[in-house]
């Protein structure tokens, strides 16, 4: 009998739904629309049909399993009450339990936890990743956004009411650039994947440089890839862009450390895909930002996380993690 | 037999000693000069004969006393390892294992603990102060440099390497003002005393402000004291160098709550003496800066520890903490 989680990701559009062995491996998985109505129950019930539906499909195929509780990530999840709370991309308004409707149609399920995708990611790595085994540790997600998870002694930071790790929104430049919240300046905006776009562009205004591999992509249609491919070839906004926002994670990276000391940083997302072109000024940004005695100890390295999977492996960790505990 | 907790704290000029009770009253305190010779041996030779010689007067004056430990709070005082690693404004030398060292002249005490000054004074707060029940909160100490120190799941942040909490080292402004540590754009260089010092100059030469209050006093002479009276006078420039020092400040609370959302931040120090002039614009400035999510929740608290006591009060909590856990 094989043990195995169930991982759910609320997403904007997407709800993603995946059973998951203990070594991280999406044994089956299925997706439905993140509807628009706005009646969490109905999608609840819903999303409870695929879920057993999947489980039979497994169990149809010959493989035993066993079922050992429920993760679910979802942006403004909180961990302590089993709820999302004023999620903006989401049709869900105000507080809605839904740790307490999963619990309606899984009476069978002792462990059914939510909390935030960049949380879940973060337990994903302690569980299944680079960071096993790692008793301080934080993961930045660079993506649409950027998310944080912090772990301390062996537990993922949650703080007084459930929220904590929204380190994608401190302040990097006071009265920076707008972010997608309202804020100005936060680390978001300069190094989210949309924010190395707005960095590539700062660069082209700035030395007129209509001759960059960039300068033919309208602002809708280059992104951190194209940046990459671009860097490849030597071009130079390019290139500058990721040094410029590796000065700027690097800071982002430095200030975290003087909060909790950690072992590593693990970054995952989209633009982490450029290897040494983020990391090398990343580094280097740190380092010199770092107060001397954290220099030349903190390691900073990828997720070992699969992009396509990290989402349902992530929170489907939070079981794994919530039995150990 | 009254329970006591020995609290001694190495400063760069003085090393302060107190015997300390449960609720945090110093019953009885001496001190010595911080040796320059940097014999480490010798100078903790002598500091436990003053330690005897204190317990022994309590004794004399009737008082029963049973000592649990003793708790030391130095700069960049390790408390995994029990050293001070090189520390700056002392003169030992490299890595020095304090407490091994006050084993060996107490073998009969099983508590001899060592953290950094600013953790100390958090412990302090949690053990003594407004902290007392807390189980996530965030303390920062302004003074000659800002300290700070974190508790998350009702345990102090040591984080990897025992350094955790050194957020007056975090970049406030990318490129900014020269920190005592050599670092650039500090919090310390803004919100310590002579951050807001410097405030107060860089709005008189701003302004050309000949009439202001300040504009008799040297660079030498002008500290935050002057400028809390002048702010009481309706001084202009007095009165702005504080709502831009609670800007900064602000923005410095926000990142620390979006890492690790605490049910309160308590600040100390000689600046907070100011109350409202200090108080008023850090809060207004943290909830601007705060992801929705955070707002109107976290409370920006006095310390509730005396300036003149914190140093041994809070080493000496160091005690009563380890005999908690």
């Amino acid at each position: 009998m094989k043990k195995v989680a169930i991982g759910i990701d609320i997403g904007g559009t997407k709800t993603a739904i995946g059973i998951v062995d203990r070594e991280g491996h999406i044994i089956a998985r299925d997706s439905i629309a993140t509807p628009s109505h706005g009646d969490a129950k109905k999608y609840v019930v819903e999303l409870s049909k695929i879920i057993k539906r999947l489980i039979n499909s497994v169990k149809l195929s010959g493989r035993e399993i066993e079922v050992l509780g429920i993760g679910i990530g979802a942006p403004n999840g909180n961990y302590y009450k089993g709820t999302i709370e004023q999620a903006n991309n989401l049709s869900f308004k105000g507080v809605v339990p839904f740790v307490k409707l999963f619990k309606k149609v899984f009476p069978e399920f002792k462990n059914i936890i939510l909390t935030n995708d960049a949380n879940a990611a973060t337990i994903g790595e302690m569980i299944y990743g680079n960071a096993k085994g790692m008793k301080n540790f934080i993961m930045y997600t660079l993506g649409t956004g950027v998310g944080c998870g912090l772990v301390v002694n062996g537990e993922l930071v949650y703080g007084h009411d459930g929220f904590a790790g929204e380190c994608g929104h401190n302040i990097l430049i006071p009265e920076g650039r707008l972010c997608a919240c309202g804020g100005k300046g936060h680390l978001e905006a300069y190094c989210s994947a949309s924010g190395i776009k707005r960095t590539a562009f700062e660069i082209m205004v700035r030395d007129n440089a209509k001759n960059s591999l960039l300068s033919n992509k309208s602002f809708q249609e280059l992104d951190s890839k194209i940046i990459f491919e671009a860097a490849k070839k030597g071009d130079k906004v390019a290139l500058e862009t990721f040094e410029q926002t590796g000065k700027w994670l690097g800071i982002a990276l430095a200030n975290s450390v003087h909060h909790t000391s950690p072992e590593a940083i693990f970054l995952f997302g989209g633009p982490v895909e450029a290897g040494d072109y983020i990391f090398k000024p990343t580094i280097k940004s740190m380092e010199e930002n770092l107060l001397p005695v954290f220099r030349n100890k903190i390691k900073v390295l990828p997720s070992k996380l699969k992009m396509s999977d990290v989402a349902i492996v992530g929170a489907s960790a939070l079981v794994w993690k919530e039995i150990t505990n």
